[in-house]
């Protein structure tokens, strides 16, 4: 740390001192910054104006010089008409200039990195952005970014931030392959994401409805398992989107689902997989003996040596497009009936191999592989909890491998996290953003309901429809030990792609995104222990605003009337 | 009835009785059209190109000679590519002319308009539209733009269509007070219901959160009650809306909510409103006596001679805006605190006086006027059959006026027809597009849940998200006798905007509206009564793609895989 950076931290030192003094009695402040910031003491609020002749200086580093370019363009462009103005006296010389320190300008973006900052705007003088990383200079240039409203552009001064995430992995799932999103729906949704503090985006590239990825090694599969020339990401657009979420700060995860959820592997490849292209249910089928979880058949064939010789080229290729150390292989959702309609698989079954050894063949053909390109592993639960076919963890060493918990509510995050593994907590009951607006099956006869009734929880297997409140209230440590807790690596909502895709992707994930990307960066309590909805729902509901004029469109929360008459909207009964 | 028209009958006739023969046993079509027309009978599909030079004729009339030369810019530029391409032969010379025959031109756009058309397009030779109004003739001339395809543009042939809708009254309501929403969304709107052969857009255009319509007797009700200068609707604007409803046989019916839902009046004319700009919930009260049903608070004062001054002028204005002979006045959810507030009220009702001869007060203070403008009135059902707060029956003649049903599902449509009044069904249950995306209430503590537990409906007091298979299974007839279901003139289904704006318009209406529109146009049976489900879906799904092409952005219902694999998403089980 050099001197100067010492001599700064003593005044963040102070000045956190001073102001622990007032921050218990804090009210809704009339500036929102969100996700709201660990520490925000603004005790006296002014501001003065921002030169137009601002200007940002910040350390020279790659990725860190094109945000500050492009905060300083937001900054200087965005004008933000708070919905509410804030009161507030314009007093001292305009603001000249934001200072960037950042101590560490090697470390990487990967998981666990530190994204703290301290932001201090004082009345008169530059204002300093001190951060460990380039990452975490980021967040606080956004916050930077949300404390400046107006025409002319004011700034709030007398202001002192320090900030840092509760949860290191903050996601968003997207589904590529049930319907395609456009280079560009990528690109806006990591921006979207950044603005939110969220930092991994996963990409679920691939599934049994269409594999979009263009790969050197396999290019047949994208070929011929994508939608059509159109609906691919070719290498450059890969290179694109990592090179953009770098610039963000947000990891580009990639998960190729397998060995189930490939049907559309079988395009190139149909010797490597099993039940392909058939019908998911036969007619007068047991549920039990269906062929998929739903429609899109397909399992990678364990038994036959192809399958490891394509899975390495996709692997491989995957690595050297991703620098991202997680790499994300699926596993969920092994259906009995796919492996059992192969004829070299029923004779292993009728020899008296078993599904979970089928799975632990794939596993252990595959595992290895990964993790020796220096790749921690993420798995769906299900590769260890799923009730008839799972490995044994033995196979799994918890030093490489997460898993990613989505069914039993907070359930199975504990016996993941019970038995020495890290999770990641995608609960279908909570994170869910594609539940609720139906079910995607035709010809079903559960929709000819009674005219008179209507007791469905909207129609889709995961419904209702998850709510912001039901988001931002969900906590991702329910009923862990201190130490469970700890290996709880974040959370990620999921946007599974049956029932969306560009036309509804900004709305489907904002603001929702928002009140988990809060909820994971400093809580959703407030320092009384209480749940924060008493004041989320304005703040989300301006967020959502100035995301709207950003160019997200995120879907409304409330009427504008609410915005403008602050408090009106509120629920004051005795039962609160 | 002219020679020619007699000459065409008899072929129609003819046409009818050669195809009534092989219609039953029809299966799903290659050539789809939404609404599915009550007669479609292509009995070996063929097809022609489309010439270049492809023309309509048509009688000249103001608003058919304006859908003519939409409908025909939209066929030669639409190259509109089915998911799956029908594969028929392409046969015979290309289709030159389609020519449209009216008998009567001067029927104007009312309710129970004939909007009856038939649409022979043989194998070689000019196609024809017969209708008996314009307005079915633009019925028609969607129904054309559906069966053209590709490029070079294709036309079915061989094909005839007879179509006359099953309720004559297929809405969708739309709320521009609680969120604003410009004229060019309204205008897409109502262009995508023509698309879908609705025929009336019930506009809800003012309430309690803001009053949007500039109207030139009392300017100062927007100047001061809407949410801004750029979120009123001029004159002008009505009226390029009006038009462009006759353009697309879409008839604007306005709504005035009154005496409820009032409080953005109390900006203009606090005189007149009771308990406006009031907290909705006082702290400690019980719910029976809030002021309001939700938050903005404010009913008109009956008790007050300028309550009607002002309120005739705005009637007077907006029928002289709305030619529509419709006129809607609300009268829903008066909420007995609201009007307790005002202490010339207090005075009333400690005289001895009820909330419920209030409310006749001021419906005998207006109901007349509004019939002395020629129009019928259309109440929501509230105003005969609230718990609370009602008028007698004997004060709202039948023949004058209607009621508009949303609570208890089937049940109050039952009271009302029972009752004698005629019924435009909007149930909440099935109809309510707004429902299950949470609440828009802050400071609730319901929102703070237990994090092992998630059993809400999607957080809204209508919840779950109405899916389209709801809507479209639903009977709006459902327990009623053959006299009783005479009365029931049609549907709407309504958006109400408390967290919907123009960001999330389109796909919150589309498709689900698609699927209201085809249950009261064809209904939602085969021709052996069976609940059509089984091909509703596909058709839907290929109908959701035309619509995005054609600029309005409707959710996705399905994954692409899903059209692409025809028949491979359906639920065929034991149960079915």
């Amino acid at each position: 740390m050099a001197v100067s950076d010492k001599a700064l931290f003593s005044i963040v030192f102070l000045f956190t001192a001073f102001v622990s003094s007032i921050s218990a009695s804090e009210s809704q402040s009339q500036i929102n910054v969100w996700p709201k910031p660990r520490t925000f003491s603004w005790p006296s609020p002014q501001a003065s104006l921002l030169s137009p002749n601002f200007s940002i200086t910040s350390p020279n580093h790659q990725h860190l010089s094109s945000a500050v370019a492009r905060y300083l363009r937001l900054i200087l462009t965005e004008h933000h008409h708070p919905l509410v103005t804030p009161t507030v006296n314009i007093t001292g010389p305009p603001l000249e200039t934001l200072t960037i320190i950042v101590s560490d300008l090697a470390a990487p973006l990967h998981h666990g990195v530190d994204e703290s900052y301290t932001l201090i705007v004082p009345r008169g003088g530059a204002a300093n952005l001190t951060a460990a990383t380039v990452w975490g200079a980021m967040r606080g240039l956004e916050t930077f970014s949300q404390i400046v409203w107006g025409d002319p552009l004011r700034v709030a001064t007398g202001l002192f931030v320090w900030d840092s995430p509760l949860f290191g992995h903050r996601g968003v799932m997207l589904d590529t392959s049930r319907n395609y999103y456009g280079v560009e729906d990528i690109l806006r949704t990591i921006g979207a994401m950044s603005a939110n503090k969220l930092n991994v985006f996963h990409w679920h590239i691939t599934d049994s409805h269409s594999f979009p990825l263009l790969l050197p090694s396999e290019p047949d599969l994208a070929g011929k398992g994508s939608y059509g020339p159109q609906m691919q990401y070719s290498p450059e657009d890969v290179k694109k989107i990592v090179e953009f979420g770098l610039e963000h700060g947000v990891r580009v995860l990639p998960e190729i689902d397998s060995p189930g959820h490939t049907g559309s592997w079988a395009e190139a490849y149909p010797e490597i997989v099993t039940c392909a292209n058939m019908f998911w249910w036969p007619a007068e089928a047991e549920w039990a003996d269906r062929l998929a979880s739903e429609p899109g058949t397909g399992h990678l064939n364990p038994l036959n040596p192809k399958t490891y010789q394509v899975f390495k080229n996709v692997i491989h290729d995957v690595a050297a497009l991703f620098p991202e150390p997680f790499y994300h292989s699926g596993a969920d959702e092994i259906i009995p009936g796919c492996w059992k309609a192969d004829p070299t698989i029923q004779t292993f079954l009728s020899n008296g191999g078993t599904l979970s050894q089928l799975l632990e063949i794939f596993i252990n053909s595959t595992f290895p592989y990964i993790v020796s390109l220096n790749r921690t592993v993420v798995y769906w639960e299900d590769v260890l909890l799923d009730a008839n076919v799972k490995v044994d963890p033995s196979m799994l060493p918890p030093e490489n491998t997460i898993l990613q918990t989505w069914n039993n509510g907070p359930n199975n995050t504990k016996k993941v996290v019970a038995s020495g593994y890290r999770a990641i907590v995608s609960s279908s009951d909570f994170y869910y953003l594609d539940c609720g607006h139906g079910d995607f099956l035709g010809n079903d006869s559960q929709y000819d309901q009674k005219a008179g009734s209507n007791t469905e929880n909207g129609g889709s297997w995961c419904g209702p429809f998850k709510t912001w409140q039901t988001i931002y209230n969900y906590d991702i440590t329910y009923g862990l030990s201190d130490e469970e807790a700890k290996l709880v690596l974040g959370g990620e909502v999921a946007l599974w792609s049956e029932q969306a895709d560009p036309t509804v992707l900004d709305a489907r994930i904002w603001p929702r995104a928002s009140a988990m990307a809060e909820a994971l960066w400093s809580g959703n309590q407030d320092k009384t222990g209480m749940k924060r909805y008493a004041d989320a729902m304005d703040r989300l509901n301006e967020w959502r605003y100035r995301m709207v004029a950003r160019g997200i469109g995120a879907e409304p929360i409330q009427p504008l009337w609410c915005i403008r008459n602050p408090g009106m909207c509120n629920t004051v009964h005795p039962f609160v």
